[in-house]
């Protein structure tokens, strides 16, 4: 096992002109719940799994009583006649170290080459420490002339925002990627941060959606949605925050 | 000195159809106290040692005023005719990063497969935070078959349980083992975790006793359960606490 | 990709024995101030980034909406004739960990041996912890027959100070760039080290120009100190805090 | 620059069957303290430097304003006829992480076998947390015959302690040490560990030099313990602490 190993669970499928979508863990958990969502809707096939020995030491359980170590997992679908072919990315962590997740974002862009991918689009929360009622959808792109067509369909551009820059991996993608000859699109949904954000990933997959072609329903992230407000709900009644106070967590979910 | 090194301190044994059972320090101790009570009680052979740049800097240092680099040890024991083989793991530490765990449990590996062994058995706590009079022996396996197996043995399959997976050496051993083809068990003892605990060690090795044909006495795990009881006890009184609040001394042991 | 890697954005440029200035981020970020003044006011043109695995994994967003991946900068200045010309080193950040700072400086080493860059200046902060009128430029250097020369320029030379030696790519330019044959010298401006310090960039920019007999105006740099005295001034107000009280600001900025 | 670096600063002595003595900081500086008094006693002279990634990114500031790397480094003393030469070994820092350690001292047992060493002391202090009037002199082996050897010369063995064995260079060159076949004797001087301890360091040296037939005077470690008590006394008095309350100080130093 390498530092960072791919493992192909299939055959290399062969796309037309394919697209990555990548959405990992991080803040609201809107890229990963966006990503997941696709998958299910979708019935995207798994591929390809990467390991890391920058992840940590770990296995999680299946409901089944097997043990699966945790990794991050390819998927891709066949898209209609003349449509591009989607890859899918997603996983239980991100890298735990600086280098772990360098390591990591190059082996992802390597499979992304071998399999002809060109254009990127990484998905995550941008956190605001409040709530929110329609979270906006910030972006940022590798190339100018990409800012513009994202503009058209709905995206945002904020100067100077987000004030941090982008960290992890939907970040990375892009700063690798572009210097590796890719073009790239981060959409990332206004999110409170306190919980994971069902809402946030519908707003992402939505501009998404009109980017891409790519058609699925969002019922599920709905009703995923109401669950959370719900769950917010008590814990706000609970703990007799008012909104303001909500902020202490924000490190929940 | 390779970041992990393994050294033989005699020659690699001959082993009929051998099994591998880990036990190394974790929650309660309870893997590394019942792999230490099966070398006490069989009297197994050292065979082989593991040093790791990822263990601490350090030396114990033995009653003879001599020392000993910190390290793991493999045993083994001849079993009786027609009956499998035992190599035991167990050591003063686990890695202290993330790669320095994958490179062990990679090593680990490894010398299974010089010696030809195809089945792991890893044991472990599973902290509860609270008293437990019996405790119960959870369970999870690389395969779904094994999982059939180990029902029938007494091991409990509880759905999202452990809900954080298994982290550590006994985790990884079957995650990176699965991978290689190794087949493999892990038996979890409810454990309050606050102390070493003997009780649930002696627990697993019930199961893993008819599990696996090997039978020794366990009075020697009994004293030592209740000696730990009495400290407990006393703990208890000393901090005037009830029983519920001894949840405050989880970090020691 | 490497673990520190270069990429040069332009042609290698031919230079008249050249002369690097480092100013990377640091206590009162007085080293970057220094040098990206220069950078402004000389229009020196970039030609090549080091990016690290050892950065953090994170992109800034560029105000036409594009990314940029974290990194170090080189640029040049070609001087008047018969003046040295001048490499000029700034960027985000300096490495997170022991090792990739190492990493870091000696790639910076390679490329001003490929250069043919011989002496080194590196600009930095001195934290005085309390506020100070006129900061004074403490100075250390490669060699005793340097230690002449900047005294003669108004560097001060305390004895013990600064007490902890220089901690960064600043002090670690000069340590291995003496083993490995440079000459060098290091001024820091005495800073208060709350927040980022113009002022104290000034002092520094002044003693290097008379070194260098590199002429830039300075009036940029004056307008930002007024700036930041003006918050300083603020935030005293606003806390309610006397001069002496300001220590607890130290981690701004 | 190698993870590890020797840099011979002279021609490698030759020396007639040498010994190590190896005083890295550590607890009350004891054995730093010592390795230093030897080599300022014994006019010991400096023949190799050791530089490590692993070292804080840091220069020190020598008294005429140049700077130094911050290094561990080797001085010889060349005995009288007959009697054994010896290698002294001391520096700014141990390694950072469990890795930089392990690697320092692999490199230190390289430089040892190139010598022709075969017999290694280290030196370091023994943490009490109290006040002590005359400390002891711990002591731990490589080998069991150096045990009957060392109780012979007064140094003391404590069934099971030091509890937590010898953490850093002084443990590690005897556990690595000893399985390259290196004889070895850790002698390690009560110290309350509060302060850096000239009484402690003079305790170990005092049996050091029985044991090896060195011979240095030792008031400059007697005024140089004096004036830390004078310190210490003046600590209690301004705290208005009583001798038990002086624990609190125990990271000073």
């Amino acid at each position: 096992m390498e530092y960072t190993t791919v493992n192909y669970v299939s055959k290399k499928p062969k796309l037309n002109n394919p697209i990555l979508i990548e959405g990992l863990p991080g803040i609201g958990n809107v890229g990963k719940l966006a990503v997941e969502h696709l998958i299910e809707e979708t019935k995207a096939k798994k591929f390809a799994e990467i390991y890391s020995k920058d992840f940590p030491p770990q296995v999680f359980i299946n409901t089944d009583g097997t043990v699966k170590l945790v990794n991050n997992e390819f998927y891709y679908i066949k898209s209609k006649k003349n449509e591009r072919d989607i890859v899918l990315l997603t996983g239980d962590y991100q890298g735990l170290s600086s280098q772990g997740q360098y390591e990591l974002v190059e082996k992802i862009l390597d499979i992304c080459e071998e399999l002809n991918i060109k254009e990127l689009f990484t998905l995550g929360g941008y956190g605001l420490g409040h709530e929110i009622e329609n979270p906006k959808v910030l972006c940022a792109t590798t190339d100018k002339s990409l800012v513009k067509v994202m503009k058209k369909y709905g995206a945002v551009f904020k100067k100077n925002e987000p004030g941090g820059g982008i960290v992890g991996a939907s970040g990375l993608l892009l700063g690798i990627g572009k210097i590796r000859g890719f073009q790239g699109t981060c959409f990332m949904g206004e999110t409170p941060g306190y919980l994971v954000d069902p809402k946030s990933a519908k707003a992402v997959l939505k501009i998404l959606m009109k980017v891409t072609n790519l058609k699925v329903g969002l019922s599920a992230l709905e009703k995923k949605a109401k669950e959370i407000e719900h769950i917010a709900h008590q814990l706000r009644e609970i703990e007799g925050m008012s909104k303001e106070k909500t902020e202490e967590l924000k490190y929940i979910g």
